[in-house]
Order: C-alpha cells, then sequence, then structure tokens
C-alpha cells in the first residue's frame, strides 16, 4: 500500500513534469519552428523548384460576383458566396467577402489598355525578328566557338502573358478570377528560358559605374531579363540576403539590398490589399548555367561570370569589375533562388509616364525635403496639378499605405499609363527595398496619409477587414504566400510586423477623424467624368457612394 | 512514517531531475558561453576600454635565461625555472621552457637596426616640425571654421615606441622579456590620439578606384594611422566582421574583409611560436568623432564622415563614393573597435624591401601559378637566388606554416630590413585576412613546405612542444588573448582549428621523413658568415646544432 502511494507520487511527480516541460518548452519550440499555414499545410524546403503544383494558388480563382453591393464587414453572411467558399481558408474567405466582388462595368474599348489586333501583330513581329536574329546569331556563335543552347520558340495566342496584357484595364492590373494570371505565374516558376538580357535601364547605364551620377548601382546590376519559349518575358532578380536576416541599423534605404523575397510578397500583398497594381510576381529556382549563361547573347553579360572557389557558378555586377565580387551572386552549383516579374507590355505599344514622388526623400546622408519639416506641405501638394483634383492624391495615400506595411522608403517615382490619363492607377513597381526590417515601423512613410488625413472609403474598409480575427492580415498572407515555390517568401517577424503595421496606419486613420471628423477624412474614391471618354462614364462603384 | 517517506521521495526524484538538469543543461550553456582562460579569468565585455588593466599580459615578460642549453620537450623539470613560474598557466609553462630561453649571444652595432642617438634625432626634428603645423594648422582650421581638438605633444626619451624600435635586431623585432613591448602594448591600448590620416600607402593610390588597376580596394582603404600624445604610431584597422561570421565559400580570398581580430591573434600567435616577426598589435575601443573626425588634419578624411540612420557616426572608404556606404564601419554610437599595430621605424631611417613570395597566387578568377601544377616547382626555386643559400627558404617555411595556421592565403610579398642583407629575417606583416574560416584548412598554403620538405630544427621542436597536452596551443592562446582589452579576441572554434592544423603541419612533416629521412628534412639553421659583417659571426644558435 504504502509502496503503490510513493509509486503514484512518483508518477504525478513525473507527469506534471513532463506535463510542463511539454507546455512550457516543446510546445514553444514547435510553434516556433512551423510558422507555417493555419491548415497545416507543408512547408517542407525540399518542396521547392522540382515538384511544385500550384495547388496554393487556387485562391487567385474565386469567383467575381456581380450581384454584391451590401458590405458586410463582419463577414458573417454573404448570401450567394456561401456555398463555394472554404470556411477553413481566411483567403478564401477574404476573396468572397462582397468587398472583395465589386462588379466592374462593362469595359469600353478605351478603357482597355491594348487591344488585341496590335498585340497580336507586335507578338508576331518579334517573334519573326527573334527567328531572323537566331539564324545570324547561331552562325556568329559557332565561328567564335561559344556555347550555347538554342530552343525552339512557340508561336501561342493563348499564351498567359498575352492574356495579362489584354486584360489590363482603367481599374487594374488583373482580374483577380482571370485564370490566366495563375497560368501565368506557373509559366513564370516553370517555363523553359530561351534567352537572358541585362534590362533595358541596366543598358541605359552603359556600364556606369560613377558613383556620384547613380544613386544605387549596387542592387541594380544583378537584374535580368529572361525570356520565355512563349516569348513571355520576366525580370529575374537573385536572392541577395537570407530571409532571417535583418538589414542592419546603420545601412541607408538607398543602398540596401534588393529582395526578391519582398518582390514575391509585395505582389501578394497587393492583391490582398485589393489594388491589384503590382505586376504578378513568382518564386523560381534558375539555373544561372543552363538559363542565363549559356542562353544570352549579350557578350558583356557573359563576361561576367565565373567559378568561385566552392566551384559554384556565380555572376557579378557589370560595371564593378573583378575585384568587387562582394557584389557577386552564386548558385549552387547552378540553381539560384529569385523571383520572376511579369513584364508589361512594352514602351512602344504602351507608353507610361514615370513622375517623381511628392514624398520624395532626399538620397544623400544629411539632405531633408520640404515634406520632413514642413507639417503643412500637404496643403501645398493639394493646390498643385494634378493633385488638385481627382484620385491622384488619393491614390498617394493608397501607395503610402502599401509601401509602410512593406517598409518601401524607396519610392521616388512611381508611373502611370499614359493610355488612361490622370486618373489611372498608380504602378506599385519595384518593391525590393521591401521587408528590410521586421522590427522597425518606419512612420515616416505614412507622411501622405497623416499630412493629408484622407483616405478611399473602399481602402479604409479592406484595411478594417483585414485588421479582424476572421481575416487577419498575417494569416491570408502566409496562406498566400504558401503556394509559391520558395516558400517560406517571409519569415515569421515580418508577417508579423503587418499586423502591427496595419493596426498604425487605423490608429493614424483615427487620430485624423478627431481631428478633422470622419466626413472629412473618408473620401469618396472620385472619377472626375469631365475629362474621361464617353464610354467611361459610368464609373462610380457601388461601395465608393457614401 | 508514511509522509516522512513520501516527502524523502518526492526530494530525492527532485533532486535528481535538478542535479540531471544542472549537469546536461545548465553545465554545458555556462561552458558554451565562457570559453574564457582556463584560470577563470574575467571575459566581461563590459572590462572592454575604459578599466582595462594589463594584468594579462605579464605572461609577457617571462624571463630571458641565460644558462638553459638542454632541450626538454616533456617540459617536467627545467631547474631554475621552476621556482619563478606559475604552474596553472601553460602560457608561463611555456615560456619558461628551455626553448623558448635560448640566449642571444651579445649583439654588436651592426646586428641592431637603428642606433639611439640617430633615432633621438629623428624624433626632435618630427617634434618641431609637427609643432611648427600645428601653428599654422590652427590658424587656417580657426580661419575655415573647422572645429578641431588640439593636443600637447610631449617629447619622451623614455617612450616606449623608441624602446621598441632600439630593441629590434637581426633575430627579431623584440625581446620577449623587453618591458618596454608591454607598455606599447598599453600605451596603443590608451594614449591619447593627436591626429589620424591615411595611410602612406593609401595616400599613394590617391583615391584610385579602378578596379582591374587595384587588385584589392575594399578591406584596405578603411585602415588608417593614428598618432600618439607621445609620437607613437599605429596602423588602425576597424571590426568588419563579428568574431563568429565565416567568410563565405564562394568568395576568393583576395576580396575577403581585413578582419582586426585577425591581426591581434596572429601577433600573440607569431610570439607564442617564437618568431616574433609580427610587430606588436592590441584591441582598442577607438572614439571616431574624438580620436579620428576631430584629429585629422585631412580633409579627404574628413570628408567620408557621416551620421548613420541609426545616428551613429561613420565613414566610408575613400574612392567608393556616397553609394558605397555599403562599405561604411560605424561607431555605437562613437565607439569603434579595431586592431592597433604598432609602426617600424620610418622607411627613410630603417628601409626594408619588398619580394614577391615564390609561392604568390593568381589573383584572378581562374589563373593557376606554376607552384600548383608543378610538384617539382621547389626544386626550381632552391636553384636561385637568394633561396640556393642561407636560411631564404627556410624562413619561407616556416611563414607559410605560420599562415596555415592562421589561414592566410593572402601573402603576396614579404619584407626584409634592408640593413640585415639576405640573411635577415621575414617581416609577418598584414594578417588580417587570416582567421576567416575555421572549419576549412587551406592546404595549399603549406605548399612550401610539402613541396621543399625542409624545416628548421628550432622550429619543429617547437611546433611539437605546443602540439603536447601539457603546453596545447589553443590554451595557450586562449590565454595570451585573454589579457587584450577585446576579449575574447578569437571564437572558439578558431582557437581548436590551430590545435587542428598544428597536426595536420606535423603530419606533413612526417610524410617528408618517410619519403626524404630525417636528416634530409630538419636542417640546422643555417646563416652564412660569409655575407655578413664581423660582428655578427658568432651566430649559430646552441638548440640549432645537430
Amino acid at each position: 500500500m504504502m509502496m503503490r502511494r510513493d509509486r503514484l507520487l512518483l508518477a504525478v511527480t513525473l507527469t506534471a513534469i513532463f506535463a510542463a516541460d511539454l507546455y512550457f518548452v516543446l510546445v514553444p519550440k514547435l510553434r516556433h519552428r512551423q510558422p507555417g499555414p493555419a491548415d497545416g499545410g507543408c512547408l517542407c524546403p525540399s518542396s521547392r523548384g522540382t515538384n511544385f503544383t500550384l495547388a496554393g494558388y487556387s485562391g487567385l480563382t474565386t469567383p467575381w460576383f456581380s450581384n454584391t453591393t451590401s458590405v458586410d464587414l463582419q463577414g458573417k453572411g454573404v448570401g450567394a458566396t456561401d456555398d463555394s467558399t472554404d470556411w477553413g481558408s481566411k483567403l478564401g474567405r477574404l476573396f468572397a467577402h462582397p468587398l472583395y466582388n465589386i462588379q466592374t462595368p462593362e469595359l469600353g474599348l478605351e478603357e482597355r489598355l491594348m487591344q488585341s489586333e496590335e498585340l497580336m501583330e507586335y507578338y508576331r513581329r518579334k517573334v519573326s525578328r527573334w527567328e531572323r536574329h537566331m539564324k545570324l546569331y547561331s552562325k556568329a556563335a559557332a565561328a567564335l566557338n561559344v556555347t550555347m543552347l538554342e530552343h525552339q520558340v512557340t508561336f501561342d495566342p493563348e499564351a498567359s502573358w498575352l492574356k495579362f496584357h489584354l486584360g489590363i484595364n482603367r481599374y487594374a492590373l488583373y482580374a483577380r478570377d482571370n485564370p490566366a494570371i495563375t497560368r501565368l505565374l506557373q509559366d513564370m516558376q516553370a517555363t523553359t528560358v530561351i534567352s537572358a538580357d541585362y534590362t533595358q535601364d541596366e543598358k541605359a547605364l552603359k556600364g556606369a559605374c560613377d558613383c556620384t551620377q547613380v544613386v544605387k548601382p549596387s542592387g541594380h546590376h544583378l537584374k535580368l531579363a529572361l525570356k520565355m519559349q512563349n516569348f513571355g518575358k520576366a525580370m529575374f532578380k537573385p536572392m541577395r540576403q537570407q530571409r532571417d536576416q535583418e538589414t542592419p541599423d546603420d545601412v541607408f534605404y538607398f543602398v540596401d539590398f534588393q529582395r526578391h523575397n519582398a518582390e514575391i510578397a509585395a505582389f501578394h500583398l497587393d492583391r490582398i490589399l485589393d489594388f491589384r497594381r503590382v505586376p504578378p510576381v513568382v518564386g523560381r529556382l534558375v539555373n544561372v548555367t543552363g538559363e542565363i549563361l549559356l542562353t544570352t547573347h549579350n557578350e558583356d553579360l557573359r563576361s561576367v561570370f565565373f567559378t568561385s572557389p566552392a566551384n559554384n557558378t556565380c555572376f557579378f555586377a557589370k560595371c564593378l569589375y573583378v575585384c568587387k565580387t562582394e557584389y557577386a551572386v552564386c548558385g549552387n552549383p547552378d540553381l539560384l533562388e529569385g523571383s520572376m516579374s511579369a513584364y508589361l507590355p512594352g514602351l512602344s505599344i504602351a507608353p507610361r509616364i514615370s513622375i517623381p514622388n511628392p514624398w520624395i526623400r532626399s538620397y544623400t546622408f544629411t539632405g531633408r525635403e520640404e515634406w520632413e519639416v514642413n507639417p503643412f506641405y500637404c496643403d501645398t501638394i493639394k493646390q498643385l496639378y494634378p493633385y488638385n483634383s481627382g484620385n491622384r492624391l488619393l491614390n498617394i495615400i493608397d501607395m503610402a499605405i502599401f509601401d509602410f506595411l512593406i517598409g518601401n522608403m524607396d519610392r521616388h517615382h512611381y508611373e502611370i499609363f499614359t493610355k488612361f490619363g490622370d486618373e489611372g492607377f498608380l504602378l506599385h513597381f519595384d518593391n525590393a527595398k521591401g521587408f528590410g526590417k521586421h522590427s522597425h515601423d518606419e512612420m515616416s512613410i505614412l507622411a501622405p496619409l497623416s499630412q493629408c488625413c484622407i483616405i478611399k472609403h473602399s481602402t479604409l474598409l479592406r484595411l478594417q477587414l483585414l485588421s479582424q480575427d476572421h481575416y487577419r492580415l498575417s494569416d491570408v498572407m502566409r496562406e498566400s504566400l504558401g503556394g509559391d515555390a520558395l516558400q517560406p517568401v517571409l519569415a515569421e517577424p515580418h508577417l508579423q510586423a503587418l499586423d502591427r503595421r496595419l493596426h498604425r496606419v487605423l490608429k493614424t486613420v483615427h487620430r485624423c477623424f478627431r481631428r478633422l471628423g470622419e466626413a472629412q477624412v473618408i473620401t469618396t474614391d472620385f472619377i472626375d467624368t469631365s475629362t474621361m471618354p464617353e464610354s467611361v462614364k459610368p464609373v462610380a462603384m457601388p461601395n465608393k457612394e457614401r
């Protein structure tokens, strides 16, 4: 009897200790190790690249509902969408919400960026020029004894990149339910690369390396334009930094690395915010030998390749010759991860203008711009064209919110399509400087919002939705990024930072409410119909009227 | 009674668990955290800099015994040294060993690098030139409104750097028992800095930044010459890399960072190997504002200072303007750690020659030098002057062993004092590329030893001694480095690597024994008396005769 008691006591003690260990040590460790999607989807790095299926992208094709007008921020009953939605998926739930299912009016010709015939003609010309070029180049390469891979090109009128270009309209770069976007991401992730080259702005520099002239050569010079077999084109930015590394505090934003994972994550965030102003981006493991060195026709590019002491194939920034191998990126031994961003239609057929951001930074060690010292800066801006009418200023504020969430201080310019005039949306290009520091929220990025104290009603409603547990921004981002070949795309602290920053955006809006009243701050998304072609007129969206 | 038993059982169980926790968790953790000296000396980082006492350097002043001729590798009984030696200190034991107490013959005038009168005259001229310069400069600075700190200079005939320069002789840079060396280390660690400037070779570059011309601008350009109040001069190399970071495998040795801690550790290792061919080096926390920015008279140097986004004072490499702040180093907010290496006497009074290392590397991505492809390379070298006679080749092999131990692949040139002619020792300058990777032993650095298969008898005996548990190299290094202000100077894996590499050196020697026989391999340290002045003749050291 006594023995039994002893045993019981011992058993109880050990069980208690075991339970405590389980609770305080093991569980937190496991939690820490698996920052994966809430549904327990596999995050194993071994699934990267080779056998990648785009299951995670199924969320991209939620239907484009047509009869929803009421906004239900509780997200409880959304009528017609109930049946088709996976309620275990926060992302599915988000995209099924009425706020995300506001119908765009029937699009007139002038509201689409590209006409089908024009684009096809352009495509055909490109292919035949390529074929002529290849005939000459193959001979030259054989004569010079240059090893190169030759791939057949295909003329495919159904190519995903064509569909993407054709889908661009005056409201956004793509519709969320456009299946061509899913295909485009798959293509950029897996299709054969037939040639590689420096990008146009790289070529414009002509290898210039005078640091007093070029603001930031360091990050730029490693990005490349890759052409796919079906003639789709993507900008490749190689990995420069580990996901768990933070940008050191002493580094200025304008010399910070470009991060391939920031480029990928920014696309997903933009889509989740329903802006759809970032061209599609996907992660890819690129074979630097087979897909760059052996496909490029650019002698300069070929000349920057070398084999590292560890026998990996590497290449370095063009203008920083030999001694600058610190800037090199290396495959392992050939495979290098990076981001692939879909190209927009060429400037010759779809011109864009680049406009300095009114809240530009000084890009010097000590300089300060007016907005940093003048709290009434926005009053001046509001008087100036094109910020004095239309929704340009509201779009700038959308962009500031987006940049604040990703922590991007490097938005010196923004671009718009010439065709859509001053009322067109702003392209959120080049987001690779984002996600550098998760532990710091750079409040100055929010200056347009905090100084102007206006925000689009539709934007505010979506931000409020994403701040709810039911949809939480970090959770939908984790789920969305879980489908990428390079998952986990973001380290967990960066996802957590999104929630914290979202909260700070909403706090900033509430401070504006207290200062000026809601009516002054929340602004109906406004389109000046007088400057638009006839077909564009019925544009005010249902939820934007208050 | 039953209660008591239960309590006892509970107490025993808890005690057992606590003991297990203590043994398996706490102790390893503490061990891991405190890789400090075996004698339990304080390793707290807070002791760095301000209240630093040179207790750890007491080992520097072991007596210079005069009557020891027999070599006792077991290190058990060493007669006269027994009483004065701290047997708890492996370093004390090592320096008390007869091998480390071989008397140098009385030095003739020609065997000393400097004559006292000549050096004093040089010193006086320097001081008066400085005073003239300061009068003019102070006026100019006041006119230009440049803030600067002015310090009094002192003329001190007993200055430690003077004593160091006077002690340099044809056998070594210093005697281990010279108390001036301990003072010199203390001075470099704590004396007021009165001016800072670029180094001479930096100035020779004139900010040149053409990477095809300059092999390795990246590391070089941040080193500075600092002048002390007593006119001693030291080369400051700032910290560029954390102690636990390893150089990535893809980085070529010639673009690797310079490491301040490698510079410090190399001085200690050289002293432990009893070469004494590295000028004294010590760690220091330098105030980059007070001791560099506000003391320099060089406008170029002042212009590269800036305040980082984290409000730290930083400066960057001269030739890599603005955009190259990646290369900057920053104080915190002003204090920056670095190495201080004592300057040798100026070239005008003690000229040196720089000679290419016969085992130089190619400094290109793909090039190979002859020694890398020709296994009989040493036979060629042995025919060539000055390697065909005297002990130059043996000195090269000493240097190769030293470089292999620290993992330095960057020994493109070596220097000798002109005065001592071809028989002078080789200076082991510029060791900051060492200690980059602890996990890799670069066997090619040992090529001079493995290809020539000769080694000085005295060197081999010391290496054998250091491979014994009784003296173990890593232990004496840890103890020696424990006295530096920036301790721990080396991360523990680097110390462990020293033992492993020492073992590989000895294995290489034994392979030579098997190939050629001991008699062929072990070489009496030879000095060709015919080329030396009369006073130098009685030079063969007792232990070097077999």
